[in-house]
């Protein structure tokens, strides 16, 4: 291709140490700025471009944000941080021996520390003929195709009755009782309750039916028994059937089998089962029974002190308990390198690692929420209050004024004027099982890839 | 799929004339809008589920605004015109003997009055080859590929760079200097030059190029001399080097071939021919060369006056000249298609379209724009108060309180703190004819189509 472009920079000190940071999740990003101010040369690897505020991505699968509400590029985070550099690639292979890791590019690149944080995905518990049907939720893509089959399903259905006098039952089954199936499932009962009744001539999207399926005996399992039935019970207040004890032994186009009942579902979601990223195999460390790499209170894994694995990816155990894969804890282990660090150039020995529990939050719908407070005092919280506390915390944490700001005036304008502002139907209107008759799909444009 | 559910409202009463609009841009917006007040039923069909508000396209291709920033659901515009329904559905047959439209699901639907407003896309001019290479701007699909291959190309250098010291020259090649492509050019020089030099550390985002392909001998060849030579000028001083008189023979992956050169280029875009939507030919009435319906002053095609051509897909003459395919005429011929109709229902003599030109501006970056004045008096513009203008034009004519609010304030953000607020990549990252290692893809997520 002729002329070859020249650095820009020279190249960096190879006497400072090299800190590679692969992925940029809240623990990534985390562990990047504890590292600002230290004479480490830091380089972030992610195969995205941007980080993803994932606790509000339920919002964007729901049409309530925009996709660049809640995302924003790594580089732009970190463009003042001078010691650090971004590189979009992924992670192949890591050699703990010669301290290198491979990239899908082709090179490789060495490290002094090495720090792991990518997080986790959905399970479907080695059943994944059942993904193309049940679609989960951990990007932003994944977050268009939930907006795009939830939307899809109301114009089918008011298509099919204008054409033809009937529709399938709008049935949305949302697989697992976590706190994003409980999100998921209240969103979508208020967007057809509350946001749609008003645009559509022939059916009436109120009468559309959300079923929340949990196989334990309660939803939120993770939470103290009172939230967990406040929260069931204010779900079925805004009228989300909640099935517990019920496990899913089938999922096809158009259907859930489960307790042994089959369940038509236009769109069915999948909330239930998480696994730790891939990565985590190649450090050739314990690993439990989720893939997550278990680690001591310094955050490595056993005889590897160079390497840290943090966020969901990480298994610590804190008086008896495991440390929950949320987000604050992630946070807290990203904070925590930077410190592990700065003593080892100190020649200090380690800190330990320790989780400060703050409470935690889900949300629910329209005013409703529960939350487990720990700091700066114990509480329950549910219903109107909790949920003031969740917009306030989630408001607050979003990285960048300007997302804080847009997704603030999003929330006004969605909750005083009952309207979705992101109803974008966007790709093909295929509908995996949908009864009726299947029309072509909307040209792709030009953009269309060879 | 067991129950049924029936229809909320009684079949339409049949004595009231079907009014059936096909296409929801600005002239079947406009027509459905033109028609709320008249005893009439009317069924507007397109086959995405939103309006695109096309002016602004090309901010979302250079991530300034978020897709459903100029994006609305066209059934949520017009939710409270209670004779009117919206159809997502696409029309795959005319027959003007029988009266019917048959559509893509298979049903016929018949009308006493057709409302074909289905505008253009763009044409390759026979070489629909080129197309993979050189993606076009008509829909949000289009500009959000556009902005994947923009951005990617940039964290594809400074991945490159980084690990093997050299990186393809970073040139983007637009063809076609329409009001389109001067756009797009000076959107590039600017998120290049302006919003990206400090966010990476081994590529110099200001170093990259832009070229500006145009045909004839001069861009904007639409407008008046002066505003041309004064549009070539500000590109120029932006930075992009346009190339005037200059005939494109081949496109290809990384390559542009013109004026018996080749070019390398990392991003090749598409600003060059329109051509009608393939609708018009299902009429059987005389198309002119890109396929526009020609109509007469009443926007019907010869002997068919229940049928009404509007926009992008009509070829209408006026004092000589054609009315051209932007977005004032077609709304005001869907605001003409009320007073029609109403004159039918009234036994009137139909009134005459005439186009009334209030002007025409392009933009071509940051501060910079040029604009025909024709009322409410006449003057060229360019520079600070055309951009100025093109602004508030911009904002007043977008659909929706809430957009207005949301892209006003994107701009002021956008504007003052030199960031773009919407620099994500989705999908894949694979650009066509990128020379150095491709990596693999991120995993697609669960949602997949099966």
């Amino acid at each position: 291709m002729g002329e070859l472009t020249m650095p820009r920079q020279p190249a960096a000190q190879s006497h400072r140490p090299r800190v590679v940071i692969v992925g940029g999740g809240f623990a990534g990003l985390h562990a990047a700025k504890s590292l600002a101010l230290l004479p480490v040369d830091v380089t972030l690897i992610d195969r995205r471009n941007h980080h993803t505020f994932q606790p509000l991505l339920y919002q964007v699968a729901l049409a309530v944000l925009s996709p660049a509400d809640i995302a924003q590029p790594i580089r732009s985070i970190l463009r003042k941080q001078s010691n650090t550099q971004v590189l979009m690639d992924e992670v192949t292979g890591i050699d703990v021996q010669t301290r290198q890791v491979a990239l899908a590019s082709g090179t490789q690149l060495g490290y002094d520390y090495l720090i792991l944080a990518t997080g986790a995905t959905h399970s479907y518990f080695g059943r994944d003929d059942w993904a193309p049907f049940a679609p989960g939720l951990k990007t932003i893509e994944d977050a268009i195709e939930i907006r795009r089959r939830v939307l899809l399903a109301f114009e089918l259905a008011e298509r099919q009755m204008q054409e033809q006098g009937w529709h399938p039952p709008l049935n949305f089954v949302v697989i697992g009782g976590g706190p994003t199936g409980v999100e998921l499932a209240g969103a979508i009962i208020d967007i057809a309750r509350l946001y749609m009744h008003h645009d559509f001539r022939h059916i009436d999207p109120a009468k559309a039916r959300v079923l929340l399926l949990e196989g334990s005996p309660r939803i939120l399992a993770a939470y103290p028994q009172d939230l967990s039935a406040k929260a069931e019970d204010q779900l079925t207040r805004l009228g989300v059937e909640v099935r517990t004890g019920t496990q899913v032994t089938g999922v096809g186009p158009g259907w859930v089998e489960a307790g042994g009942q089959r369940i038509d579902a236009v769109v069915t979601l999948w909330a239930a089962g998480v696994q730790a990223s891939p990565l985590g195999k190649l450090l050739g460390a314990p690993l439990d029974h989720r893939g997550c790499v278990v680690v001591d209170d310094s955050l490595n894994p056993p005889g590897l002190p160079e390497v840290f694995v943090l966020g969901d990816l990480a298994h610590i155990q804190q008086d008896g308990r495991q440390v929950p894969g949320v987000a604050q804890p992630a946070m807290q282990m990203g904070d925590h390198v930077g410190r592990v660090i700065a003593a080892d150039l100190a020649h200090h020995p380690r800190p330990a690692f320790r989780y400060f529990d703050k409470g935690d939050m889900a949300t629910i719908g329209r005013m409703a929420a529960v939350a487990k407070v720990e700091w700066p005092f114990k509480a329950h919280w549910s219903g109107l209050p909790a949920w003031i506390t969740w917009l306030t915390v989630h408001i607050w944490f979003l990285i960048g004024f300007r997302n804080r700001l847009s997704v603030f005036a999003a929330w006004i304008w969605t909750y005083f004027t009952f309207t979705r502002g992101a109803r974008l139907i966007t790709g093909d209107q295929h509908l995996p099982g949908w009864p009726g008759p299947v029309t072509s799909s909307p040209e792709k444009g030009s953009g269309a890839k060879p």
